[in-house]
């Protein structure tokens, strides 16, 4: 069992190269991120789609950065968009932060609580490195 | 400590037959299972609700069974139905594939965010056979 | 690495004093509450949004509780929101039950599955005591 997570893509099932269609982590400590809006270090909901995706996305990067462990080591991202907001905009937004690992996914289309918000991203990751021997 | 999920059923909570209001799972390797839809192999969607959902289900059991488990290991399912479609044909169109199994389950109206989805349906599952000793 | 869940608060996000950016749990067993309603121990659903979210979170403590731990080994809650409902108002019911505690937290206005429902909670919580050594 390696520390890392690892992707699951039955043959019956369409392959996407940007997501994998289940991840496996191994045993260990876990880090739940709670829903990121796209806010600044005030609070403040930046502007438009794009901003408030990639500053998500950032602050969930800076909560498994803060834990000790980063991307490689998601298990899945459940990516909440308001309704309306075009889904190809802001999952380009996600990626071009994120970048090209793929992980498990789920993105729909909601209304985040926060008055404003366009989207709200949450993850879950295993920590790299704590694994029980 | 047993390798197999738990219901999780407190009495002063309203039992419901098809479904536990919690589980509990062993520690060990966690499967993560990325929102399906009705998607057939070539990635198309499946017409209607209850061909979507039946095939949102069997793509969920293909990824347990690509990771070497199965729905006897679910901790949790999330069903995410279109807004406006009846939720109790949509779950039964998932128990006709599920089965009789109790798992913990979230059934919400929302939006997937491909365009024609009715359905998504994410998953949590542990490893059996591959618990920590 | 102690059993109780630790908070991951990243200097450069918003500090939050209700909630936690994210939670780090310790390996180990691990509950599923599933989606709770306002429902009393018949079913049936009660009158109002207070009403209904103080039942819901109460259903969440009662799982917690027969599965052997509590609101302290919580790692994640999820908040559901009818659509329209005022978040403040049911955020404010929710911490009248939950109290101070700082988790991981996601909130969203959604539809819930089962017509009349004002809100739906669940959670992720490690068993306390039950860690691997």
């Amino acid at each position: 069992m390696t520390a890392q997570p690892t992707p699951v893509d039955p043959p019956q099932l369409h392959h996407n190269p940007a997501f994998a269609q289940g991840m496996i982590v191994p045993a260990g400590p876990t880090l739940y991120v709670g829903g990121q809006n796209g806010t600044d270090n005030t609070g403040a909901l930046l502007d438009g789609l794009g901003a408030q995706t990639e500053q998500a996305m950032r602050n969930v990067l800076a909560v498994l950065a803060e834990a000790g462990t980063g991307p490689e080591n998601v298990a899945k991202l459940t990516i909440y968009l308001a309704t309306g907001v075009d889904p190809g905009a802001a999952y380009a937004a996600t990626r071009s932060v994120w970048g090209d690992r793929r992980t498990a996914v789920t993105v729909l289309a909601v209304t985040p609580a926060r008055p404003g918000a366009l989207v709200e991203i949450e993850a879950v990751a295993t920590l790299a490195g704590e694994e029980l021997e």
